[in-house]
């Protein structure tokens, strides 16, 4: 059992709280599996979309499951009119993820989840409209520009750069979306998973699960470290100027984001895959510098702090390189997470108690209350 | 340390997941106090407004901060014009739940907490002006009317009471939505609350905490017991048949909703004083027999299972004789239940550390991607 004497908040640090099949963190050699498949392996030799389908019904699918699902996807990006409407109000200077938020909710009012047995159609729907959401309300609020659903991208990930460009992703943007996407998609009991749970064993319904999960991972402490890391590396011109100047921040003892884990304790296993594709982003286009940046804060972090860079790190130059803005970064995780999400949540409701833990009480001791007038 | 080969989920029940200074329940005599005042000591000596002061606060108000803070109250119910539209996009069968879900993230959108110094204003304001949106919503959606927001009701109770009903509520029923009021505004570590706290863990805003824990109150095993327990009297018209037909459910093992408690063991020491304003609403009032349903429920519950009723279970003739929708029981329970809620995400803030628990793998062990070709 817990000690109930400890001062500081645990956050459950190495506390079970339930039981999955979903995903392994840290236990195995390799780092991270998705339902016994090590994320490596699917990372070279799968599309995202198999990936969701693993993760949303338990097994990889074959040819013929694999394209019908991509139809089915493929049918599920249009936006409701009143969700138009609706993102329409809302200001360009709100932070996306907030926005997907609202999204996620609204959705749920307009397409309510009425029995559990609908869950897999509500996960598919929210992984295909995702990207329609975040990207109608970017150009409307941003550009004043109402943009259009249809697509001939069959990806996800083509799917989200075509709309945010406004043109067809090139074959190697395409190529590394589907990794990123891929590398993202789940992680055990994360904060973002843990709040989707703890809502779902209320019986709630998957769009509040969702809905919970977006705003918990939208925290600086949890998604944000990707937009963080691309701050941290954008405001140098070379490596040399990175290096010096991050030597200061270790001074003052800033904390520098992207680096460390609060499960891995080694390294990140999704950092070789991405930092791999940022490198050959790097060869392949226009500045090259950014790429360097990024590993002079690698090394400098390494050598300095022995801390090893997360799966977060090295995104900031693979999704700038891509050009996309650094606020969409976290939305884009969730394009990919919601996966991840569904199948806790569908987990959660075939083994379900409400998760109601207890609390140590540290305020003050019993006391009368006082009538208005003597009170001070 | 947990178990970790327990086999269902625990729920983490029993277990200590941070400290509080908040609230007691089922640990002292009086059963559940609010920063050291005893529940009922506070429902019968003080206002719904002083207890909201004293849990974001932290201490009950003299005469002069509570006149202020009355009028500051006031001051933040209208809606902003933005709002009302999403509002009105939302269909009449939306849950009411669904839709204060949505109405507090899109106020998060459009008045954005931007530093965490901005939280005492933020939960007044959603303390404020959440009987505006589902009333507002209520009365679009059903009587395709566009009500209005000001109002002299000082309090909150009468606020909300005068939005639904379109008049003046009686001094009666302003006093027993004060106490209801009162008894629902804080319960510790519940799975809303919770829910709250992982998702301030990530430092996330205040609107995507509060609308987490909206979503989980949400589910039927949490929030949704005081809607239940009024399903249930509701469809007998005497004592004598609401007892024939309860054997008979208690016969088929049928779940009975309001009754007993995850923490509580002998009795929820909120059932007193709210089945006191039950009787008496009823003695002033129509139809005697609904709370003479309620307690032959009551009766046989405990003499067939040896179950008390909670805090939900009067709350139903309660609501019903106040002629407040069944619909919109849970999301009065929020506008009271708010300031719990910002309390802990007040307190999460000032000692925070992310809450990331663990899984228990029961999964399948490691396997090989097969190409797509050789799945079946």
């Amino acid at each position: 059992m817990n000690n109930p004497s400890h001062k500081r908040s645990s956050g459950l640090r190495g506390h079970i709280a339930g039981q999955t099949s979903i995903s392994t963190v840290g236990v195995r050699g390799s780092g991270l599996s998705y339902r016994g498949y090590d994320v490596i392996d699917l990372a070279h030799k799968s599309t995202f979309e198999e990936v969701a389908y693993l993760l949303l019904y338990g097994k990889l699918p074959n040819a013929t499951e694999l394209r019908a699902y991509l139809q089915t996807l493929k049918g599920m990006r249009q936006l409701p009119p009143e969700l138009k409407q609706a993102l329409e109000t809302i200001p360009a200077n709100t932070h996306p993820m907030d926005v997907l938020r609202t999204g996620c909710s609204l959705l749920g009012n307009l397409e309510r989840e009425t029995h559990f047995d609908q869950q897999l159609e509500k996960a598919n729907r929210m992984l295909a409209i995702f990207p329609s959401i975040i990207n109608y309300w970017y150009h409307f609020s941003h550009h004043q520009k109402r943009i259009q659903e249809n697509s001939t991208e069959a990806t996800i990930g083509g799917y989200f750069l075509e709309l945010l460009h406004r043109q067809k992703p090139s074959v190697l943007h395409r190529q590394v979306m589907n990794v990123s996407l891929i590398l993202y998609a789940e992680h055990e009991f994360n904060a973002s998973t843990f709040a989707a749970r703890v809502c779902a064993s209320t019986l709630s319904d998957i769009h509040s699960a969702i809905t919970a999960a977006i705003g918990t991972l939208r925290g600086p402490l949890h998604g944000g470290a990707n937009e963080a890391a691309s701050e941290l590396i954008s405001q140098w011109k070379t490596p040399e100027e990175a290096e010096t100047a991050l030597m200061e921040m270790l001074e003052r003892k800033e904390l520098i984001m992207g680096f460390g884990h609060a499960v891995y304790t080694d390294a990140d296993p999704r950092n070789v895959v991405i930092q791999q594709w940022a490198k050959h982003l790097s060869e392949a286009g226009a500045a090259p510098e950014l790429y360097a940046i990024a590993e002079r804060v690698d090394e400098v972090m390494k050598r300095e702090k022995n801390l090893f860079p997360n799966v977060d790190f090295y995104h900031a130059p693979v999704y700038q390189y891509m050009n996309i803005p650094r606020s969409l970064f976290t939305p884009l995780f969730v394009c990919s997470r919601v996966t991840g999400w569904c199948a806790h949540i569908f987990e959660q409701r075939s083994n379900n108690r409400i998760i109601r833990p207890k609390a140590a009480y540290v305020g003050p001791s019993l006391q009368k209350v006082l009538p208005l007038a003597e009170r001070i």
